[in-house]
């Protein structure tokens, strides 16, 4: 039955294929086609969604082979020209025009018709992320895969350009559909109840979306924020903290926007900078709410620090007696406490955060842990920037690694990712720009005196 | 002074232009390029806002030539192309992937970045009208240009596509900036005071305006339709009944709407097909209020009519006794009843609209009149399709010609324009995307047996 | 320290009471005098909030009995009417109005002032709850907090009258602030979470409140109804079914609107008629948006039942052999399934819900308890009127009590109330008026034959 | 005809009437009654609103009358009260309760049922706005009547206090509904266009309204403001400069709140305080918006003024030589000037206003104006306060007569009104509620030095 079914469903690709898109015109007669009706694209956007996930990989290789670019075409009018080099300009235009208009994949026009129904574009979106995620699994990992990948990542780029996005302040006055997907969407520290999420959005704190005309109701990203009198060192004393719930904000008492959360909710917008451009606006906005306001950083968690270290752990205990995770001071500090081998022990207490238990522990623990965690956001690298995505995020965005924070978040889910470190992305908003451009060009950090001395202190003990 | 102003603005345009367009990056890092800071684009638009008229085609001319496509670049690289044909699919579709870089032009970059500032895509469709302008009064006729105006189009098509647009009703308690403007707008009717627009958002009427998230509070298309127990065959009741202002809509006596206007408002969009779209969304609209509704149609002008006419009794005049335009008898009556010359007198009754306060003659140059509009809108071409703007765009949307109505607009607006008639087109809604693409392809009009017989008199009387 | 305290506060009672009320206009100059200052209303709405709960008695007795009516002056008025009657009619009326004028206690005008500060009618419907509290618990009966109740219950219907509320519909996309309130306000059937409340007002359901200007965001009374193909006999395919949660309303599917839940959220609002009204609000507006729609009833619990029931069955214990609740059939039957004595384990079976679990039980006891309750319902008096309040509410808005439904609610709390049993009022449109009126005056039940013959049998049996 | 028509609705009224006050419940069945159904005030309204404008008085007199208060039970149950003195206190409050339900008239509970239907509110301020009409034209001046408009006007204050009151900023985004209402209602500088309008509510001015729950849409009280960098002495600078209609505020230069004009719209609420309260919430808007916001006035006409010192010229001619109007010197220069005998010309010339082309007689005229329109305003009283109904409005809120400003309005208008001469009336906030106090006990009047030095400068010239 599956078999007869896939087949049929094949059979059904082809045709749905064929037919939209055997009829898109040719450059002479590109502006006198009228549009395919609006029930063709319904048609493609239903046929699509009623495909189980495991045969949308086979749909989008045919997809993407069979209705791209005529290699031949171009190579062709790329002759052409050629030739043209030595005419007129107006004769080189014209030949680079056709060779462009050629050079367009053809399912390009297809996806544009469908960006033009009703949900096409969300349709086009939630396309995106099973093309990364088909990429990303090596389930479907073809040239032609990854122009359609390219394509789509440029059509939306440019459809959910700034201009085209709303900044909404989110309150509890918003639209309960509003407020309950942004409790669902929230990643970085979950939202347990009515009032976790009223707390935050109310006083002292600001929740702001990105929101699209062609989504309606569908919020982008998320950005929480909590108006400090200072630049927060921990995130309980903000999402936990119920006192002010039903406080009057005196503005005296903002000195610091600390951004606390930041949630991509599309997983087909990976790669469409929109946290980016949402953190500026956002800026903008505050600086207008309070015009003294003028410290700005995130306070941000630290994923996979705890696997790292405990990878790093792994290794030195197989390779032996070196000594470059802890000092021989502190190596003996804790077979002492722990009445046991320093790393094995370190593995165990770490991997199930039973460390905290123990005041001792912790505190013979804390500058090693800190100078590894600096080092770790600081001096791990994949292709040459920061390791760590957070990390890179607010680099690219031109922020300063500004300060590590121990015990910042001590809930079991911020232990396991960081031992319960957190780390602080500054906005220094005069620098961001030269910052963003240096980062991405030289891959150099820029980074606060404490992390730099952090830094230091691993290579020397390590022996760096 | 002027002579100095100006040439210190050529230089500020050269040194914006390079600054703005030089540090575009090259295609290896233009995934790792930071966008440039948006205060780069703000200045562009500030400048080009500050230039004259009579200064902006020169910059659309050096911007256009001198930061266009590379086509040394584009030479090679489609030279690459080429070479690669024997390659495998992978080595082909990256070379195609470059090519197609290099023949983005590279002030489309620039055009994208500033579409992303707060008021960038207003300022690009205001950037598109200049072009449109200067290539209309051929001030500015290049093939950069008309290059320029193709990327700023295609651009434009992809933000203004309808699933990015939102349909929104105008009623009395819209926000009144939105109001004022559609009264601004209206181009069909002029809306003379607070009533007149009143009337057109009150009850048998109804208004609908495409608006775009990046234009907030501004219609981009405005339809009027008006509510009738059958398709109307004069304006004045539509827009001149008052008496109905304060009653409330009996559904029963709503069998037919009739689209009496429709307004662009921002001639960048030109191109750009929205009303189209916006006429399709609005009998959807219609259809979910009214579900037994089932006659659409337009209650259009026909700008231009007497113009023609006037030029055919020149015509005529000079080339002496032939008779096309009036049958003998015809002739004859004219010249009786006016007691002069009957082309002359027709010329010049026409072209002062004296002729409709005879009644004998509004009697007499009826069949004529009607016949002869008939063939203006039916057998008028350009480029083989209608030559009147308005026929061509409701037979390009795939309405039927329908019913030529006499004494229709009877304003001395209607009597310049068309000697008092208008014209109904008809939206069988079945038929219309079939319509749309016989007349896109053959041009071929569809019209109802009305205006046949009546084109056929015409081409009796004329013997054509 | 109490002891101080409380005399100190009771110190700033009198004086804020004498700052406050002292300044009253006399007759003669009541046009003349400007209100006070709003800061004087605020300040009093502060000092009575920050009173303990138990200090709230004495200055409520204190401010009704110091600050009502001056009875002499009364008397001396009233004198002076009783010797106009032989004057004119003007002497007469203004001898009247000068009465009246004496006749309003001097808070009265105080509670005007505080009405039109900010938030000043929410803190009267406040007090108002308070002074309810008080009478309802003894803590505080004397005539003069009688009055003031009597005078804040007629300010409060007058600002409350329909005229001045709003009828809301709420949905997904109302406020989040609004929805959680009506979350937290359900009491008859609780929400649970998220997926709960957005069932109740998700497809084939609707939710209304009333909202009133002077207390922005906060509903009034609160209605839920489903929307069913007939009148619903079960409480849980209502609250429990979430198969629809994403369905379409099929119009054609919509016969009956079922009122399952109507809350009042305002203590202090008790005694003002809110929820009749917007009964007949909700039906105007749900026969506008389904105009075929012609079943009208409510889905109502019967608390109290199961008590009452409760309390007969101890009466007959400690009564003897008589026979009333039980055909002597049943009462064999109930014996022999139980292996108890009927009456001693109906009681201890009824008090915990346990008979639920056996089948056979269920079925021998479900015609008794079917008439036991239709006679609790119907027989059962409190000023001659049904003792049962939500009955007495139904049928003072002109309902027909017309279905008893065996297991409708077969929740823990279902059963406690009233062994799962519920009932629907109907709402006839034509009759409900002059059922209101009959019942109210002559004190009459209007009820079904269904209900009728289970009182029957209920007086067979019972030999009533 | 019109006879038997009149007779016909008379019948009509007793019928309806009779129909509906009849019902009304007795003081023991007051809680037991049902209200009567909405169908019966609908109907109520609509016959009312059916009567003819001539009508309407002989309808409220039977109203008034026969459906008031009934003198004999009042009397009955003052000798109750009278009674009951020496008895216990709940016998003295019950025997108050039932008398002061008894001096409660019956049309009083009908009203308030009217005012429970959608427009009744709207109605009952219509009605009282016939109620004020017929009493001011005398055309119905009875007892009775007025103790009608007494207990509308009680009710109608009741309604529309504060705290139901919503204040509303009105921009040109606001509904054009509003907007055009706005223009309709302004009485004090017409709006004349679009332009107009939209001046009144762009940069640099503020335009508030209160609306209320019962009368959506419908604006009850309308101030204009204008911010400004001082206080203005001229109107044409406020509502004919248009140079700033695109300009962006500059919070710099808002340093005085300029209230241009202040409309009430429903003269059915004549006599409620709602202006006042608008210009004090504004204040409080304005402080919020603008923090060192410190100068607050009015720029208002002077109605009347004209008329006045016409009347006085006529009186001074025909009492002959004394010299009260105009000094020795002032006499002699007009009589120079003009060549004609001074109060004659005067009174030809003010009642023209063709003084103003005269150079040299603005001139001339200008002290012994400003003089004698101080003391119109500071010294003309009616009942002891200002005559000029403005000043009273503004004195009565407790502002301060602090300038009188030659040719601030030299519209036709402004010159008949008032000769050109606008005053400012000043709001010392720290001083308003002690200011507005003392006006309404003492009458006296605060004014600035300028305005007691002209009066001082009047009295000396007029020899008083």
């Amino acid at each position: 039955r599956l078999f007869f079914y896939s087949t049929s469903s094949v059979k059904n690709m082809d045709e749905i294929l064929t037919r939209t898109l055997d009829s898109l015109p040719s450059y002479e007669t590109r502006e006198k086609s009228p549009p395919p009706p609006e029930s063709s694209s319904l048609e493609f956007i239903q046929f699509y969604r009623s495909l189980d996930k495991s045969q949308r990989p086979a749909f989008l290789a045919k997809l993407s082979s069979d209705f791209g670019v005529d290699h031949k075409c171009v190579a062709e009018l790329a002759a052409n020209v050629m030739d043209s080099q030595k005419r007129d300009i107006s004769t080189v235009l014209q030949a680079e025009d056709r060779l462009r208009y050629c050079l367009t994949p053809r399912y390009k026009v297809l996806l544009n018709h469908i960006s033009r129904v009703e949900g096409g574009v969300k349709f086009l979106v939630d396309l995106k992320a099973d093309v990364i995620e088909f990429l990303a699994s090596k389930t479907n990992d073809s040239p032609h895969i990854r122009d359609l990948n390219g394509t789509l990542k440029s059509m939306l780029s440019e459809w959910f350009s700034v201009g085209l996005l709303s900044l909404e302040r989110v309150t509890w006055k918003s639209p309960c559909e509003l407020l309950q997907k942004i409790s669902q969407y929230e990643a970085v520290h979950p939202v347990r109840n009515w009032t976790d999420i009223k707390r935050r959005v109310g006083p002292y704190r600001r929740c702001y979306v990105f929101t699209h005309g062609a989504m309606p109701g569908e919020p982008l990203v998320v950005l929480h924020v909590a108006l400090k009198e200072e630049i927060s060192d921990n995130i309980q004393t903000i999402v936990r903290e119920f006192s002010s719930l039903d406080s009057v904000e005196d503005i005296n008492r903002v000195n610091a926007a600390v951004f606390y959360s930041i949630s991509s909710t599309q997983p087909g917008l990976q790669g469409v900078e929109l946290g980016n451009y949402l953190i500026k606006r956002v800026v903008r906005e505050l600086q207008g709410e309070f015009p003294h306001l003028n410290q700005f950083s995130s306070l941000s968690p630290i994923p996979g620090f705890t696997n790292w270290l405990l990878g790093l752990l792994n290794e030195q205990r197989k390779e032996g007696p070196s000594n470059r995770i802890l000092s021989d001071m502190e190596f003996m500090d804790i077979e002492e406490i722990t009445g046991g081998r320093a790393y094995e022990t370190m593995q165990k207490l770490l991997s199930t955060n039973e460390w905290v238990s123990s005041e001792r522990l912790v505190k013979a623990l804390e500058p090693a842990l800190m100078r590894l965690c600096a080092w770790y956001l600081y001096g791990e690298k994949h292709r040459g920037y920061a390791l760590n995505p957070v990390a890179n995020f607010h680099l690219q965005n031109g922020a300063t690694m500004w300060r590590l924070n121990w015990q910042a978040d001590t809930s079991p889910r911020g232990l396991s990712a960081s031992c319960g470190m957190m780390v602080n992305y500054r906005y220094f908003l005069q620098d961001t720009s030269a910052n963003s451009g240096r980062y991405l060009r030289t891959k150099e950090i820029e980074a606060s005196d404490q992390i730099r001395n952090l830094v230091l202190q691993f290579q020397k003990a390590s022996k760096l």
